[in-house]
């Protein structure tokens, strides 16, 4: 019985909203994160670094015993019973980011301050993705994403596109005065995507008036490519909300 | 009876915009604004400081007028009448931001011209909040942001967590190649803010085609972070404005 | 009776676009911007200087006798006619804007070659405005954008608010670091458009981690600011098409 | 009956997505570009310059032999048979398309390492659009752009008088300032393009007060600029998709 009822009090959606244990659950990944984000920073390594040693050993300790009574619990639910059961709920994605999200810790605690260990601690940010489990709000905005998917990977292929024709582009008009820059296609793909997604860093720039036409054609591209997906979304939300409104699902559009 | 007009000539709307006072309230506050600007400007300040001084006394006077105006009239209306329905009217929001913005008008006569009053001076920018006590334009674009606060959310949140994976990724990738800037995850963070809300200063910019991979998907995810919230909220309008049409209030609607 | 067909060759819209006279008119403006904007070129003037002065003399010319029939043939038209309908129809906005683009030209015969010159050219620019005149699709959009005219000016006014507080911040935060860049109010305002536009050239950046945080909560305002005048004009777009077609007046929408 | 059913292999669509054929010409295509971009690099071609010739070859080969077949195999369809029918299917423009994909790799035989062969190779890229032909998805987002043209030209023709207006008044103002940077209009339009697109390269920005005060104009506007069509583009995409559904053609967006 007991089993059951930690498993209800882990997962278990509430409409209310998150119980005290998915509560203190969440801003203790938070905290994790932070520590792993501060701990990066040699300033903040050499002012507290052995404290923070400390710290990462009892964020471990405590997501091993948080995944281990996930394991456990899920033994309550019909299909899950017994080790085989366990098995195929540890093969499940969700189970499988919890693991890794607690191997970090774990490896920590051996000492290896590797390259190899920098990486793996990137996953501990993967734990966050565990907060994906909650609300009909995230469900309403992925599943008009995922309605439209064609249509926004066609933008995708678009920008793609745009990027390879631009960069091509600037290669051969500008490749010959900015060899460093615009040498080589996969060169001036850099400067392209800056380009195309409006971020302009201004590290590259053409100079050649040719060029210059050509950044500036690719530039109103960049803004077209905003246009697309923004106009796909906002029709796939306006039908979503529409939807949901008619099921009866959606408290907060009546406001 | 002298109260409860200059109540209402303080507080009501009017169906057809604001009455005199209000205007002559507004064009004020947007003086003494602009007046804040142009005295942060050592050039300025030279040339006609003196003057300065006069005019922030006569603004702060006059501010100090209108709040005690406020204060007294409020005591006409039901449930604030007396010295404790004044208190209590003094501790709703908008009467503390118009406290707060008559505060720096008062020290700036005590003279001190320290840091913490120059922190002060920013809260007479808090006056021109006043503002949004008007309009119904006003409350159907703040109305449809909030029926949608949880979807808006989750795209901050998603913007959250882009940057913490992107910020990583160049600390990993970048961190070797540019200490200064790449470092650690709070330095590469600076970059990734930058990228993905699509500002790209330049400033900071991967060299490493590794980095540089990483950085297109960040700049491509910016392209994405704009068409979310921007999608959630053309939904939103087109059903608040649908409602208000139904509800007979939209008359711009109607053109 | 040819003065009511002047008339209507130069004024009458016709749904199947524009008529001979009018393309024509629409190709000598566009020709002589071009000539405008090239002309303005260094590298240009001394090539061909010479000739450009007779090209801007018939310019000069055809636009003179233009703007003469359009006053001429106005009186055929009922309240236009004879000299005090043809001063009222020359009071009318369009009308001085044609007056405003052939001054320059008439300026440019007595070769004043001065600055108020080069301002005056400007106005040639405003002849473009002409284009103006045709196409229910201008109309569809314009009228959009003026129905929303009262959200979208609450966004402007918004956009105000935020670089107000984001100078003011950057000002006391990063003011004493780089007093040449953000030692006031209105020289940090700079900085503070070109990051909540997301523009972010990078000529002025905060360097102090208390400035980037700042600055990494204009450019997710920056965000915002797009988001919201687009939801807001995407919802006006769908009410004036759903309008349009029901008026059975949007030929396009039924593809 | 062979030569009908290699057409239909090769043309007819399915609903359940790419046939075999289909598919593996997919992959042909992107792995050519990829060869394509990749020996542009220098670092790149010294390395692996040999091998890259033999796999133009085959890469040529392949793409001849395709085009040499949809050539032979469009006699199966009524109006195409025969060789007045061929040359008729030679010159629409998607055959066209495939001959020009299929010429760089011949003139690379020939081992003319000149630019006009770098450019020729450019229309390599070109086969990338043969993907257009698949999907209705792309015929929802393509429709919907195109039954808005009007709408869309609108706002580029509103961009270039933008683009023309603010280069004009920068080389007013900052022209004397930096004469190579703003000394004429077409100088200053590099900048304004950049400006308004909100690309924001940084490399030309205006130093005095009124070329700022232009040039936040410009980035404000620049936010109109991507409103505009965005807006357009949502309201076109709601009506695609709520006609797509009407038609029941729209398996997607029930989900």
């Amino acid at each position: 019985m007991i089993k059951a009822r930690v498993y209800a009090c882990m997962n278990h959606p509430r409409p209310e909203g998150l119980n005290t244990f998915q509560r203190v659950l969440v801003l203790l990944i938070i905290a994790s994160v932070t520590l792993a984000v501060l701990s990066s920073e040699p300033v903040v390594r050499e002012a507290v670094g052995r404290h923070l040693a400390w710290l990462e050993l009892g964020f471990g300790a405590i997501f091993l015993v948080e995944y281990m009574a996930r394991v456990w619990s899920v033994g309550s639910q019909p299909g899950f019973s017994g080790v085989a059961g366990r098995l195929r709920y540890m093969r499940q994605p969700m189970a499988v980011i919890d693991l890794l999200a607690v191997l970090p810790f774990l490896a920590g605690i051996s000492g290896a301050e590797t390259m190899v260990l920098r990486l793996l601690r990137l996953l501990r940010l993967v734990a966050l993705t565990k907060l994906a489990r909650y609300s009909s709000a995230i469900r309403l905005v992925t599943e008009s994403c995922i309605s439209r998917r064609f249509e926004l990977a066609f933008t995708v292929m678009l920008a793609g596109l745009i990027i390879l024709v631009s960069s091509a582009a600037l290669y051969v008009v500008e490749g010959d005065h900015q060899p460093e820059a615009f040498g080589s296609i996969p060169r001036a793909a850099w400067w392209s995507v800056a380009t195309l997604t409006t971020v302009g860093y201004g590290d590259l720039v053409p100079v050649t008036p040719l060029g210059r036409f050509f950044a500036a054609l690719t530039a109103f591209a960049g803004i077209g490519l905003i246009a697309m997906p923004t106009g796909i979304l906002a029709a796939a939300f306006s039908e979503a909300f529409a939807r949901a409104r008619a099921r009866g699902e959606d408290r907060e559009g009546k406001a």
